[in-house]
């Protein structure tokens, strides 16, 4: 009954059903449906549960499972498990797949290496739309997925790209040298994936060949996976942006939750307590004066909230490659303006606030002018910041956040109490 | 001289390239390139930028540059163009072309019928792979992007995908019937696009039949355009969660940036003012003790990161459709459970630092509690709001923010200076 429920499901929804239970409902269903895994499911699994779920499995089970899968998709689940459960699934694998997999290990992590499919269709240069076709009719183990035939040169460089579509389309005696794709990358194997995801989102990409060091094919990457790593990068990004650990999931433990949290709030603590030490200096100030108490947080947050929208702003557009050596003075100066048009415009609303609140004309003026300040400073930091981090190699997500909100505490408090001081004191 | 070095630039590149010089530069190149202006550097280009750069064509090189796009793309361009553009482009277009675009036009905003090209080829059940390839091979006018053919019974329903790859492997006597995709996901013409990239990305999809509200076959959504817009949603989320409007561009003017952004300063304006009344109330204590002046914003800030934090992952998780009312429970007690061990250990440093600096252990005593409660708040604020939004069917990262900023600065002000009051004083 209950594979009769689970049959019309997608391995990708059964997978996520899978990490949505708790533990133990988890080890009860698979004890059930486990006489029979598919390897899918296996691949679709967020990487928190996948080694519980393959523990589960007896070795039997395992080895049919991971089988029938691509060898792109076995290098993505080997990859982060634990030597002796990679152990356990190289030997499952016949001979070829075995050493196909263990070459793909060889490269580095996150690059094209691990992302792509050995199979891989490729044809002499010199072949026509009937040689093609013969050919593919003829020959048993051709990959799952393929899009293109891709031409090769004798020394097994690629030299053109085929779509299928293009073929079908063509009569036999048609060269398939005359039919190839205008736009044609080739991804060198070592290539970071966040760059190959790029390409493929740029260039409308359906699947490129990849290449190694000597410029021979070596596989192919389809646009699903490309697809799979654009949209963890995003992951990663909006995570970094928050202070939390990009390795985080749902599935994580409330222990492995609060590590991936702890971090980013211990570097917090410290700014806070800078902060502290910038308000310390003018206890005596806001002992005369317990009104600035009450209105110096809304300057250092209006100001925190301004420089945390820049930062956003170049962070994204940095990932996009919307942001670059050619318009990043205009962006800077773009941001700057920004900065001081709101800040003018809610120092302006805060002074008529303060004025009306407190009566007291001088503070109303110490208040617009501390915020106007203020949210000039976070837009030039929150700019200036990512930019730096970026063209130091520091991936600016993660790292933007604490520089960012120093500058916007420090200085909204500083500027808040220091004319304060200066002015009506 | 200029065009020989655009010759060897992709489209998408030249639009990004245009996109970043300002518009003084943007203006003389496009009036030297603009005698052949390529339709997919039009597609390309940001929206910010477009009707700029149409305004620059002359209606001629406009007409051929649409004349070569996919039914797809020239939606896309015109959804977002002034009427006077929208008709002079049409204009452009030949008959059956214009009554298509205007077809997809008629649909919702953001639908998977404005996503699609009617392009599509479709063949009837009972077709064998030699009358498919003979059809492909007799027929002018084919999609220049497919990877499919969809079979349609009689009715124009589709019934099965059959991969091109399949169709190349087999023999011509093979039927179509009996090599079709195992999953088939066939999309209503109304699905809201995010919906559909979310089903490429989950499904492995390369492309989808599209149908009418009859369950007619009416055209293709590709994996690259889907791709697009998962892209898109992920610019949306990241936006909307740092304030900034999801319409924003890094083309917009100064003008067009700042008002992009000051919707969510006045908001948290709002909030960061109704903080201060909290601080106001106990603005006798603060004059007795300045000390408390000092450490408060530490609180806030240390609320206001832990709820952004937590709000971040619930987003996040919405978005990817990891957290649903299956372990709804089991995430909002996790994230409770984060914020009690987060803030228990940063209440105790704190505690510390406080029992240091200032030398009053009972103070030390309240801010270490202080913390505790503050980020509990946080952490079940920043999952509660996001999900009820959620329900609500309004965009939790959109909304979240100014409730959660709210609940951690007035939790945090008011856990701190209440306790300080009721133990101190
Ligand atoms: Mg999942
Ligand atoms: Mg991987
Ligand atoms: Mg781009
Ligand atoms: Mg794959
Ligand atoms: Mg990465
Ligand atoms: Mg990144
Ligand atoms: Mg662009
Ligand atoms: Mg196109
Ligand atoms: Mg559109
Ligand atoms: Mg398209
Ligand atoms: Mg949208
Ligand atoms: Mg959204
Ligand atoms: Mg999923």
């Amino acid at each position: 009954q209950l594979t009769a429920l689970m049959e019309p499901l997608h391995a990708a929804d059964i997978a996520d059903l899978l990490e949505q239970i708790n533990t133990y409902d988890r080890r009860r269903l698979i004890a059930l449906y486990g006489h029979e895994f598919d390897g899918d499911i296996l691949s679709e699994l967020d990487e928190s549960i996948r080694e519980e779920v393959i523990g589960l499995l007896t070795p039997a089970v395992l080895a049919d499972a991971v089988r029938e899968l691509d060898s792109d998709d076995v290098v993505d689940l080997l990859e982060d498990l634990d030597e002796p459960q990679q152990e356990a699934i190289l030997g499952a694998l016949e001979e070829p797949d075995r050493v196909a997999v263990a070459q793909a290990l060889s490269y580095p992590d996150y690059s094209a290496g691990r992302l792509m499919q050995r199979e891989v269709v490729a044809a002499p240069e010199h072949w026509t739309v009937g040689d093609a076709i013969d050919y593919l009719r003829s020959h048993d183990g051709l990959p799952d997925q393929f899009y293109h035939v891709v031409l090769v040169d004798p020394r097994m460089h690629p030299v053109g790209n085929v779509t299928l579509g293009k073929i079908m389309r063509s009569r036999r005696d048609v060269k398939l040298g005359d039919i190839t794709e205008e736009i044609f990358k080739v991804i060198p194997v070592d290539q970071y994936e966040g760059d190959v995801a790029y390409a493929f989102n740029q260039y409308h990409l359906i699947s490129a060949p990849v290449v190694d060091e000597n410029g021979r094919l070596v596989g192919q990457i389809t646009i699903d996976d490309a697809m799979a790593v654009l949209d963890e990068e995003h992951e990663e990004d909006i995570l970094r942006l928050a202070g939390v650990s990009d390795e985080s999931s749902l599935s994580d433990t409330i222990i492995e939750a609060a590590k991936g949290r702890a971090t980013w709030l211990f570097v917090n603590l410290l700014t806070a307590i800078l902060a502290s030490f910038v308000i310390e200096n003018f206890a005596d100030a806001i002992d005369q004066l317990v009104a600035l108490a009450v209105l110096m947080p809304i300057v250092a947050s209006m100001g925190g909230n301004a420089g945390t929208q820049t930062m956003t702003v170049a962070v994204r557009s940095l990932a996009t490659r919307d942001l670059t050596a050619q318009n990043a003075l205009r962006v800077v100066w773009r941001e700057v303006a920004v900065g001081a048009i709101n800040g003018a415009l809610f120092g302006l609303i805060m002074a008529g606030v303060t004025a009306v609140w407190f009566g007291v004309p001088m503070l109303a003026a110490v208040i617009g002018l501390a915020m106007l300040f203020t949210q000039v400073a976070a837009a030039l930091g929150g700019i200036v910041i990512p930019m730096a981090l970026d063209r130091a190699k520091i991936d600016p997500a993660l790292a933007s956040g604490p520089f960012v909100t120093t500058v916007t505490d420090v200085v909204g408090f500083f500027a808040f109490l220091g004319l304060a001081t200066v002015v009506l004191l």
